[in-house]
Parts: structure tokens; C-alpha cells; sequence
């Protein structure tokens, strides 16, 4: 077996792996390529870094194409992007054009490899509209959605949804994210890569420093929540909970960890406000990391005694399955795919206001071995559910059956039925 | 500092980070745009994936582009590396029209963001002819040339450098790769990166099991030679000095580790050589690793007491740099890069003939101490001069040049002057 695969059945499990050789034995003759904006940078380019090699490795040839754009054409799709999110972003119709045109010519450089692929994998709205311009391909093209489109601004929607009806399939991240379209669409959740810096295993001794760094005392219990200083996250309702906590367990800690707020002003102001509501509390950890500090927030994650991901709104949470997958026991927001990861009392706890949040604290530190065996079984359920291996299965699964079974509408099961 | 410098400047020391941050701290308002073939896969992918990054981490703007092409166009671009190393390969008028067209394309497509770059650095000859659409340019174009082009096809050559004539600096990686050109040609020397799976620390459990994986007895000396199964690589004459030196070290063993011969016909052949040369001879391990095992390699390296690379061709030998990485004893062939890497007695041990390398390793078996600092004093000297952060500083120091000052000829002091 590869090393890939090995060092993937290392934490994956060994039968994760197992089921993704025999999800690949009778794809092994086909090709599959992605196409999509950038190498490097972003969460698509992240996840096709270790999708690609471990399809490969599976014995399947993979290809990854990147499509080149003017700086007009990346506004477009950006606009697209703040659009689809719900945003109303008036796109003119010379914008259009360049988005058609440079779409045209993209077509045209890749021609060639995207006509000898069996399946087309097209990431995002970027390079979506190529599509039209292969009017009498014979092979597979699926959409990959991953923006969270559940409340768009309707006439872009309506724009970019007349490419995507022309895919023979299109995958969205979660049910909510959705809308109809005229061929089979398939539900696949995001993941984590458990290999990446943000989640790889790491020596306890690189873990205890990390505290020490920050000015946090390693012997009392500390409360972390990782996320952007936006009030969707909640930060403040944060605070307030430890507050209200720290009556009862006067030694508690809390750190907020967030990347610091660059181009964003509202990031700015958000930070001003936590920072007043922090007061000059010491135990209150406001650290402002810079964005490459995977492995920092990783080691941040797995020095925490509870994980908390308070939002008010949420897309699918990522910071959840990252948290969960350290073993923590986790407090969540009742919101957005946070439901989707955490099961009330078995994988964490939901909670709806700072009081509710508070009372979690206190209980988890007062049950180490509950906080113990949730933590646990919040791991092993991301295991299950939400590492890339899963990702590359439903893959695997959704193209064996666009390939070889009926073109009638298929749908996979989704993670929690 | 961010979490990558600090990474990179526990392995590969402070001051060389400090030192790159000074050399940044002047470059902070420019972009550097790397524009290469493929954005995984191949030693130019795997580069620009640490170097992107670490480029960025120093407050830089970098930006990575990828060109597209048709399947002519990759079958044209592969018979220019290979008549660069040598190969007679003849490449129609068509292929050369085909290659102009697709650079073209591209051209248009990058337009914006090549001419809004303040350094653009072309990779290997695949986008090399794009320079040509950009008559009025006032940014500085690189053309970085990874290919020992020591004895090109010269009627190749003679067209691609119609194409190298035209850039502002070219980079070369061993002076005996280069040709002259008119204008500022630099030489940097590849490198590896100590973050990467090959070349990243591993615990010492890890290091442990690979041997039982192998059949190959921990407690008994083992020399190694990781390379494919090529006769410039000389494993026959590896195999004729281990069995020269088991005469007074009977305990001795050895393990020649290289990816199957996948489409390569001449690599089967020589395979079958190298089994007939080991006979039955239970000691020597013939290890046929996927092409993705750099972990397990990166283990294998760790493991041994010797590392061979007895090489009677090499371009540089990138083997070689992985090996003293390791801080082991090292003992290479006296060929192209090898030299450049290996100083006899100091970092390694030079060698002419299998009965010179026989001599080496019962020398090293016997005298263990000399073993241990030869092979520190072999990985300080990679540590200095060829991971990627010195291979970044060299970059760094050219562009600073190439930007600021006066246009003469100016040449980087070479590793070793």
C-alpha cells in the first residue's frame, strides 16, 4: 500500500481506506480532473492539495487544472462569490462579458485535457461557465458548489443557475445550501485533512508550550473559542458566559483567537468591542494570530479544556470539526451545520444563550469524565463523518454511479439521515 | 512572527530567517509572480508550494499562476526537456507553432497579472515564449531554468534561448547548466525544504519500525542507496562494495530503495541486473516503494548507518542533499552536484571506484566517532547552503538587485567560490 494511504489509515482508520480501495478498484481506468481558480490559497485550493494525491494514490489518474483570469475577471467572480452569499452586488453587463470571454478562452487552453477526462470536476463559480462550450461532450461534468448559497441574491443566482443546469450533477455542501436544479444533486459536507498542520497529531511537549507563550497558566482550566471577530460568532455572548462561569469556578481562563482584522473594518470595530468587554480582566486571553498559524491554533486547540464555537449564524463551521477532532469537549451555537457535527450530550452540547453556555462550563468542569467521553465520541464521530477520506468517498461514489448506473435522480445518503 | 517563520527558523536556524525578514524588509511593496506548468506534481510544483508561501510569510506579495495547454502542447514542452538534457529529439514546425500559440493564449489570459507585477519569474520552458507578448514591459522577467541543459540538443536550445535573450536575469542551478546570454545570469543551487514529508523530523518510534517492515535487522549496520533503477546510478557497483567490504564486516546489509519501473522499459532492465548482482544474499534488500513514499524514504535515511549515492552521472543529486540532511555519514560518487555538496573527509566521503567505497564503509563501521561528525558536519553544511530558505535568500538578494541597482553584469557569489 502507499505511504499515503498508510499514513491516511493511521488516523482515518485502516477501514476508512479500505472502503476507498474498493470504492476505486473498477474506477482505476478513469480520469478525473479538477479545474478551479488558484494553486495555493483558500479552502478549495487546501482541500484539492490532498484530494488530488490521495486519488491518485487510490491508482485513479487525477488531473488539476487552474484557469487564468484578468484582474476584472476575479472582481466579477468575487462579486459573484459576496453575491451567492447573499449580498446584493450589482454586477454590470460588461462584467458579464469578461466573465464569458475569459471563461471562452479558458475553454479553449484546456480543451484538450478536459475532453479526454472521463469526469469534470468544476470548483465554484470561476470556471463555470466554460460549460457551454463543449456542446457535444460524451463525458461527465459536475458542479462543486462550496459557497454557501442559501440565501442568494436572486439575479445573479438566476445568472450563474444557467450554467450549472447544463452539468450532468452538482454536489452543495449542505441541504440548506441548495436549490433545484434539472439533474442529480448530491449532498457532500465539507472536511478536514487530519494530515494538515491544523489537525495533525503533535508531541505533548510542543502542546505544553503553547500556553506559556500566551501568558496562560497551564495548571487552570481554559475555555477557547477560534474564530474571526465578527458578531456572528458571537464573541461578546462568549465572554459573558465566562463571566457568568467564573462565579462558580473562579479560576477559569478564556482565550478568543482570531486572525487579526486586515481589510476589515468591521473586523476592527468587532475587536474594539470585545476588547471593552474583556475589560482588564487577566484570565480573559484576546490573541491575535496571524493567518498562517495553523499549526499554532492546532496546538492552542488540543492545550484547551473546552471548545466553544458560540455562533449566532454559522455556514458549516469548520472550526467545529477541527475542535471536535482534538478530542475537546465542545459547546456550539444551535446554528447552521454546527447541528450537523455536534449531537446534543453524545458528540458536545448545543446551547442557544450565555447562561446556556455558562451552565455547560461549569458542568464539564465539574465531570471531567463526561467532558472525557464526549470529547472522545466528538472525535470519533468526525472520524466517521467529516476527514477528507469521507469527502474523496462520496466522490468516489457519486461518480461510480453517474458513470455506470441509470441517469435516473440519485441522491447519497447525508451524513445524519 | 508567523507561525511559518517560527517553523522554519527551528529547523533551519534563526539567524537564516532573520536574514531573509532583512532582506524582505525593502521588498515589502512589490509582487513577485511565479508562473509555472502545473500546480502538483514534479520538483518545480513542490518548490513553489514552500516557497509561495514562506514568500508571503515575509510580508511579500506573491502570486503563483498557472499556464494551460493541449496535449501537443505537453508533448512539445516534454521534448524540450529532454533535448535540454540531451536527447536528439526532433520537434516539428507544427509543434513549434503549437507551443507559440498556446503561450499566446496564456499570455492574454495572465496579461494583467504579469503586467502588474513588479518581478515575474518564468519556470522552465513551458511558459518561456510568453515574454515575446509583452514588447513594452517595464517589470523585470526572470526566466528560472530547473533542467541540466550541461549538453543540450543544440538546435532546441539555439530556439528556446531566442526566447531566454529576451529576459532581464536568467537563474541556472550549476554553472555547468548555463549558457552564456546577454544579460545578468544567476546561479542558484536547488534545495530542499526541511518542513517537507521527506526531509521533516520524525520521531524516533516511527524511525524504529521501519526496519522489521523490511525484513532488515535493527541491530546490525545498514547502508543505503535511495535512487531509481538506473545505470548512471551505478547500484551494480554499490552492490560490488558492500560485497567487498562484508568480507571483514560480515554483519553488514544493505538496501538499494527506488520507485517501481512504471513506463520505463530501461528501468526494468536494469532492475533485473541489480536482482541478478544481489543473487540470494539475504542482506541485500531490494525495496520497490511507490512514488509517493517520501515519509517512509525520510524513515529509511534515518534509519541507516551509511548512505550511498555512488552515481557515475548526476545532476545535482537531490538524494544527496536528503541524505546529509539526515546527519549521515555520506559517501557519493564524484559527479556533477555531488561534489558540490560532498567536501571529501569534511561532510562526506568522495569516491571513484566500488573498492574506494568498500574502503569508505569499513573506515566508517570502524570508526564511529568520525562516522557522527562527518555526518553532523554534512547536515550544518545542507542547514547553511541548500534548504529552501537559503534558496529563498538567493531570490531575494537578485530581484533586490535587479530592481535597484545599476543593470551590469552581477553575479551571486556561488556556494562555493
Amino acid at each position: 500500500m502507499s505511504d499515503l494511504l498508510d499514513r491516511y489509515a493511521a488516523v482515518a482508520g485502516r477501514e476508512s481506506v479500505d472502503q476507498l480501495c474498493q470504492l476505486a478498484a473498477p474506477l482505476k481506468h478513469i480520469t478525473i480532473t479538477h479545474v478551479s481558480a488558484t494553486p495555493l490559497g483558500g479552502g478549495v485550493a487546501e482541500i484539492l492539495h490532498s484530494m488530488v494525491p490521495l486519488t491518485e494514490a487510490l491508482g485513479i489518474t487525477t488531473k488539476w487544472q487552474i484557469i487564468n483570469g484578468s484582474a476584472e475577471f476575479y472582481q466579477c467572480t468575487k462579486d459573484f462569490h459576496n453575491s451567492l452569499q447573499g449580498n446584493h452586488t450589482s454586477i454590470s453587463s460588461a462584467q458579464l462579458k469578461v466573465y464569458e470571454t475569459i471563461n471562452e478562452a479558458n475553454a479553449e487552453t484546456l480543451r484538450h485535457n478536459l475532453e479526454t477526462s472521463d469526469v469534470v470536476i468544476i470548483h465554484d463559480p470561476q470556471p463555470m461557465a466554460m460549460i457551454t462550450h463543449f456542446p457535444e461532450r460524451k463525458n461527465k461534468w459536475i458542479w462543486r458548489c462550496h459557497i454557501d448559497a442559501s440565501r442568494p441574491y436572486w439575479p445573479v443566482w438566476k445568472y450563474l443557475s444557467g450554467f450549472a443546469k447544463q452539468y450532468d450533477a452538482s454536489i452543495f455542501s449542505l441541504v440548506d445550501f441548495t436549490h433545484p436544479l434539472p439533474h442529480p444533486m448530491f449532498l457532500v459536507p465539507p472536511s478536514i485533512d487530519p494530515l494538515s498542520e491544523k489537525n495533525r497529531d503533535l508531541e505533548q511537549e510542543e502542546i505544553d508550550k503553547i500556553r506559556p507563550l500566551f501568558g496562560i497558566d497551564p495548571e487552570r482550566p481554559l475555555v477557547l473559542q477560534v474564530s474571526r471577530f465578527d458578531r456572528f460568532k458571537d464573541p461578546i455572548g462568549v465572554i459573558e458566559a465566562f463571566r457568568l462561569a467564573r462565579k462558580f469556578n473562579p479560576g477559569i481562563q478564556l482565550a478568543l483567537a482570531g486572525s487579526g482584522a486586515q481589510d476589515d473594518p468591521e473586523g476592527e470595530v468587532v475587536l474594539g468591542e470585545v476588547k471593552r468587554a474583556a475589560g482588564n480582566n487577566p484570565d480573559i486571553h484576546i490573541l491575535l494570530l496571524p493567518p498562517d498559524a495553523h499549526r499554532l491554533i492546532n496546538a492552542l486547540q488540543r492545550s484547551a479544556d473546552i471548545i466553544m464555537q458560540k455562533s449566532i449564524k454559522e455556514g458549516f463551521g469548520l472550526t467545529v470539526t477541527e475542535g471536535l477532532w482534538k478530542g475537546k469537549p465542545l459547546i456550539g451555537g444551535n446554528v447552521g451545520g454546527i447541528r450537523l457535527q455536534v449531537i446534543h450530550k453524545e458528540t458536545g452540547f448545543i446551547v442557544n444563550t450565555p447562561e446556556g453556555a455558562a451552565y455547560r462550563i461549569r458542568h464539564l468542569l465539574q465531570h471531567r469524565q463526561i467532558a472525557e467521553e464526549v470529547g472522545a465520541a466528538g472525535k470519533e464521530y468526525i472520524r466517521k463523518n467529516f476527514l477528507i477520506t469521507r469527502h474523496l468517498r462520496d466522490y468516489l461514489s457519486l461518480i461510480y454511479s453517474l458513470l455506470f448506473e441509470s441517469n435516473d435522480q440519485i441522491e447519497l445518503p447525508t451524513v445524519r439521515p
